[in-house]
């Protein structure tokens, strides 16, 4: 990364004191960590690292197993950091106790591959998840080692990382292979940065450059293993080199761990292509390619993208690990250029707000692996092989269990994609109720946010430089939002300076001076683009960065048949005894006369309609009360002007 | 069948002379049926009866191969009927030969096993569809015999049946298998009805009593192959015995030959269980699982039904092969119980008019497989991966290529449907410009129908007994219409009698009796049951019996932001030089104003509309211009009264 450029503030120096987001993160350090040890005990994933298991045992280790308690170590290091908590500690420090003994003379270090296929290691790099799994090792080993100081587990896999190294590349005898599941080449860009050490950051560039060349690797491994090769390579980004891509294709999340580990190599090289290729992938997600919620991959086959505008409702496959994959890619096209830009943090804002919390229950006990933006229990799904109960209400864990710890390690590193700052700057991408502490020519400058965000319109910033210090605060407009205005000290400032989103207040800031920033937040009606044919003559309703949805339990079961219209009004109140306290969107709108159809399937058209009240409640709290059908895009009577 | 029953009038004493069916007909006797032959011979399915392939030669045969033969051949024989052709009834006898040849001592005929398997006979009756081609293969003989007289290919073909009888049976060392692609019950009753030989309707018994019991036979027989049985049976229909079976399930195509065939067994034994189950699944099927253009089969996913209710539009299967299917059906039920329900014969003329017809181009060459009631071109559908050509455009064959020869055969009999008779009355099912001849009291009654329908209101009916005779003469008054009025010569029949949907004229039926018939065909706007969630605000069009579509042609390509309103009003007119003479439907609608979308996929919604003029053409003659979108369901604002 070059010098003085902007950085985001981790999450160790953000502390997170929030009306929406520290109920969320509690939960999740109370309950939700502590299930996800459980799960991972129950499932066997714990004991895998005894490497005791034989053919014929029960809870066969499985090859992405190590990756889903790596994600729960990471979360709980976050934790630890956060709330000391001794018990929590003792099983982590377990973990990485049964993760020393399992490691093998050369620093390998895989529970699936050393008991089950020793014989088989890096011989199927395209299917069977073990750089992926790697991956995860190094990203909670570096978060491990910067949230507690200890170096013990960051020393185990430096000699996984090692062994890696020493295995892959161009040199001669070495495998120029790269992992089937993304993820180890933003994870080695982070074990660069704790670690200094260039060889992995080399790796990562490595791995990146030799993804979908010529020969091709996955051919060439395919036909070592007497296996005829893959139809082409989309559903892996190895379907053409990282820098020909212009489209996102394939699997999301692998996707996503891609384009994140893309924008990190090109920021850390200076590469140009490679930024600007993550950059036309991202106008192609975000352009045409993204739920309104933030969720991206249409289809449950093969959990990928599909095609631009193909983004239906009920079928949606939107993984929860996908819509945290672009938050981690948003954060990284964020700091990929010398100034941030605030459409990287919309897009953020947006999947944080909307699909990633939408994956966990408000008990903290639940999941959502898919996050439909339609749903009716019941109605089959039998046209796409949907009718899975997991799309209807979430579960307690899954076999591909990816969602729930990766759930675990947003929430709990929450506090990192507030803030970033520079020598001379300090941005704020989200309006979150914390405070940090940063250094600003040599001056610690404290900054306090208090807010109600995103159900309220203002947010106030208590600024305590240790020293009157002279620096540019930038402060995030949102997309979303017209005639923001800000008040210094008490007083508006007239003209708002907005660079690349952001308003930027310079001056010689002094302890005791105060930002007052208003947000307002009208309902909105929100239109897709005419190619989202799904939505073709439908509005979703959003205040703020909240999408909102209407649920069975506060309107009626048949959902598709209410039709707004352009009178329209909506109301949002806030309702503090509602699924945790949240503004509801309330308005009259028609419902369709379905009466009388007994026994057929087509009558002559009644277009008859009855006033019907709705009710819309936040996307990302929906299924927490009883079951029941869910839409997110309205229909609406046109104009007829 | 219990004698003095109604009966189908066959195609042989039907002469059908219509402006909208005869050039169909034409077309298929002149290009597709000799076009299908060219078809069988190119790809190998005529030369694999020759029984000298061997491994490694080209052009394997395949296990439906013989199927298409046979369909190939019953339209051929049925054309030959019609219009004698030396050159077609060459082809059609040297297929016979080489069949003849082909047969193996024992009787069996079939080319896929006897060359590429034959250990392998009888063992895989779920999958290999080795009784399914012996169904059409018998089939294909019945109709031949009856159409030529010569009974050489019959005589082959009851040898064959006879090896069937002595391997399949309760009897000691038969197997009490049953097809996993129905088809051959309902030919077995067709052989009996030719041959007058009562083992035939018993073995067709037998397979539907078999089917689905426990222990199950496909369990058995993967068993002994090694293989792990089936999840379940649903999609062969072998998930329950028969009788118990209360939804249509699985593969649509098998589920419409089953149903036929018990419906056919039910109307020869006399069984009212099975009658009733038949009646049961009819509801299930026509009021919960059938496009408005007699399509079934929501899903491509196993060709399959789904749920009640499911019938997207995008993604329709609607196989043309299970819409003939539901046309065969329909056509038994019609004649399964004392009186006929012109219920049946409505959805008889739902489907015929418009999922069959829309199977073929019309010049004759192209077919398609499925029949979506919404595409766009170039929109990737990769949801269902369904993106595939086939759906936007007929093609000219398929490798799996059911659906031509099935519209071959079926257009080829078509005159089967218009009539019934009894020994004192006659039933007119379809309104068809016509000529037949039967026996009523032992007097030869003619009846000629004049008629422009679908398109023009009238039918006119001139009735020629050869001496004056007492009958009831049966007018279907087709579901859809309303007010219909009957004239007898010249005169009104004031208080019309109408008992199952037909009106009952009975008297002395003289030479140069006439009857007038009045349809009135105003323009319909239908609605779709309130369950069919993807219809939910939206009409479809309908004039008579015929559904229309729109274009892009004739629209714009933005057909899903077209919207109607109550004011809507449309305008049928007669074009004929459109798609060869048709009926067209104008009006005058609202369009979204979807300007002003650059870069992005949301935003605060416009619901802007501008007036625009929309055109629908008949739904069986879409893509027979320039490949483009279509729609048939067209949203329409709801009435805010």
């Amino acid at each position: 990364m070059k010098s003085g450029s902007i950085a985001p503030v981790p999450f160790r120096r953000v502390s997170v004191d929030d009306r929406f987001w520290s109920p969320r993160m509690e939960t999740n350090r109370l309950v939700t960590i502590p299930l996800g040890y459980e799960k991972c005990r129950e499932t066997g994933r714990l004991d895998a690292w005894k490497l005791d298991w034989k053919d014929g045992d029960p809870c066969r280790p499985h090859i992405f197993w190590d990756s889903d308690v790596a994600k729960w170590m990471e979360a709980a290091a976050c934790s630890l950091y956060i709330h000391p908590d001794n018990e929590l500690k003792k099983k982590l420090d377990g973990v990485i106790t049964s993760m020393e003994k399992a490691q093998q003379p050369d620093g390998y270090l895989n529970s699936y591959f050393t008991t089950v296929e020793p014989e088989n290691r890096w011989t199927n790099l395209r299917d069977r998840h073990e750089l992926y799994c790697a991956g995860h090792l190094i990203e909670a080993a570096v978060t491990h080692f910067s949230a507690t100081g200890d170096d013990r587990f960051l020393n185990i896999i430096v000699r996984y990382a090692d062994c890696i190294d020493s295995v892959f590349g161009n040199g001669e005898g070495q495998k120029r292979g790269y992992p089937g599941h993304e993820e180890l080449e933003l994870a080695l860009v982070k074990l660069f940065g704790v670690t200094g050490e260039s060889r992995y950051l080399q790796l990562a560039a490595f791995f990146l450059n030799e993804r979908g060349t010529r020969p091709h690797y996955y051919d060439l491994e395919s036909a070592s293993r007497g296996e005829d090769p893959a139809e082409n390579y989309e559903y892996w980004q190895a379907h053409l080199p990282v820098r020909e891509q212009k489209e996102a294709v394939g699997h999301a999340v692998r996707a996503m761990y891609l384009y994140s580990g893309m924008a990190d190599v090109a920021a850390r090289t200076g590469d140009n292509e490679l930024a600007e290729t993550c950059r036309l992938l991202w106008r192609n997600v975000t352009g045409k390619r993204m739920y309104i919620t933030g969720g991206v991959g249409s289809t449950e086959r093969g959990e990928s993208f599909t095609a631009d505008y193909d983004l239906p409702n009920e079928t949606a496959y939107a993984e929860t690990c996908a819509a945290i994959g672009l938050v981690f890619w948003a954060h990284r096209m964020l700091h990929l250029d010398d100034k941030p830009a605030a459409k990287y943090a919309d897009v953020m804002e947006r999947s944080l707000y909307n699909c990633v919390l939408s994956g966990v229950s408000l008990d903290g006990t639940r999941f959502f692996y898919t996050n439909p933006l339609e749903v009716r229990p019941g109605h089959a799904l039998a046209q796409s092989g949907l009718e899975n109960n997991y799309r209807y209400s979430r579960q307690e864990w899954f076999n591909c269990s990816c969602c729930p710890t990766n759930i675990m390690r947003i929430l709990s590193s929450f506090g990192q994609y507030i803030y970033s700052s520079s020598n001379n700057s300090i941005y704020i991408h989200l309006y979150v109720g914390s405070t940090t502490e940063v250094m600003i020519s040599g001056v610690r400058v404290k900054i306090r946010q208090e807010t109600d965000y995103p159900w309220q319109e203002t947010v106030t910033l208590y600024m305590e430089p240790a020293e009157p210090v002279e620096f540019s605060l930038f402060l995030r407009i949102p997309g979303w939002c017209e005639n923001a205005s800000v008040e210094l000290n008490g007083k508006g400032i007239k003209q708002l300076q907005i660079i690349n989103g952001y308003v930027e207040v310079s001056r010689l800031w002094r302890k005791e001076d105060t930002l007052n920033l208003n947000l307002p937040m009208p309902v909105r009606k929100i239109e897709a683009h005419p190619e989202v044919r799904g939505n073709c003559g439908k509005i979703a309703i959003m205040r703020g960065p909240i999408v909102y949805c209407l649920e069975e339990e506060d309107n009626t079961p048949d959902l598709n048949d209410i039709r707004l219209d352009s009178s329209t009004e909506f109301k949002a109140e806030y309702d503090e005894t509602l699924l945790g306290g949240c503004t509801v969107i309330t308005g009259t709108a028609r419902i369709r006369n379905t009466d009388g159809w007994v026994d057929r399937l087509y009558r002559p058209s009644v277009t008859e309609t009855m006033p019907v009240e709705i009710k819309a409640i936040p996307y990302c709290l929906w299924n927490n009360r009883r079951q029941g059908g869910m839409i997110v895009w309205i229909s609406e009577n046109l104009s007829e002007l």
